[in-house]
């Protein structure tokens, strides 16, 4: 997509911004952002929250997925933990398109972090919408 | 689980306090949390982060795959949306066990909202480690 | 949806009447199938083919997701694995719905076995489609 | 692994040889199968029954994951199907490793068809055993 429809859409991207997500790329089927693990992050036991990590790889795939210009919603998604994140690292999620079909569309994300290896691998399953997203609820 | 050890594990989970997500029910097998969607949890289109439906689901799935006493990490979970979140809107995620087997644990996480009806469908894949949460690390 | 409906579809349903699949109830949101593991059935193990184990499974929720009348296909399952089958046993599927918006549809599927115990979770996600199924490839 | 071991593999598995699903490749973290529809394998809309096309994408998984040397088992696997499979069309699935990690390995299996592109999409979670396959049961 044009820089310009992706960078309109990070500017109403709150939790992006909120959460020092940024959106390190984008073109056409791809995008990559990144992120680095707060103190605040932690679970329960005390390692970065499995939650943060797919929100990231979530938000790699929203402008993946809206990178062909209509506007796309994720309809379902996986994630596989591979490891765990910590306090401190920098997490880069990179999404890339792996088929779409009518108003669907795959898409894989690799999160890896600056610990290096793979933190987690995502695969998002999104659908075009005809018009606003959502307009009954504006 | 005994109630002490929930409240011991949600006294380290940053991640929860920080989101205003309250611990509402642990019992063996089964937890409830909720959280109010915040006006930065939306995403560039305006509706609530799935991101973050995500994250409360994990949680619920958390503390109930943890509520048998061993340490639980996710290993694997998916999610279906269903509907929107709103920003204001209460959201609820019930986490049960659906099945186990040797060290691996089966949850379904269901989270509602407060404008009505079901806002997506969660499950994940626990495995219970031998010892400490990922000791090499620390 | 009607009996009839349900012994029609089931007339014209090849694979489960060459792999001796019985469909043993269907109502509406909901369908239960059974299958014996067949010599033939095992992997380069000598255990039940996981294979096999999903296709039943899939066979449950497309008489569940079929149910309501309009035609309905699968998009997206997913399936956990909880113990083997093996050769002699008795399988048996059973679906339940579990949410439906839109044309989606969402359907937990158990397979349980005679020896005992769960086999495996299923998942699935269906659509309905508006016309014919797949006009365009007849 | 050796083509030796992959051989011996294949000739215990009567699934692969009696739906004439043939082991076309095998190196070190990948595989290739591939397998005709036959006028059996329908569903009750008379289209290819996706219980086949995941079974063909488990197979290659199964092969692939094997190829390690230690024995290998799918806990969890999920597929999104693009189109519908026809009957004649020959399927060809192939696996290629994502990540490992500890005992477990991620794979994905595309499954696409002579008549021309991707019928589907898969991804199996595998994890090796420390000594003989399900040795209780034997």
């Amino acid at each position: 997509m044009p820089r310009s429809r992706a960078e309109a859409m990070y500017a109403r991207d709150l939790t992006c911004q909120s959460l020092g997500i940024t959106l390190d790329e984008v073109e056409t089927g791809r995008a990559r952002v990144s992120m680095t693990v707060a103190e605040t992050m932690v679970n329960g036991h005390g390692i970065g929250h499995g939650g943060f990590v797919f929100l990231l790889a979530d938000a790699a795939f929203a402008y993946a997925c809206n990178s062909h210009g209509p506007v796309a919603v994720a309809q379902h998604a996986s994630v596989t933990f591979l490891r765990a994140a910590e306090v401190g690292e920098v997490l880069v999620a990179e999404a890339v398109e792996r088929a779409r079909a009518g108003r669907g569309g795959l898409y894989d994300v690799t999160v890896t972090g600056s610990g290096g290896g793979v933190v987690a691998e995502f695969r998002g399953h999104s659908v075009t919408l005809a018009g606003n997203p959502f307009p009954a609820r504006s």
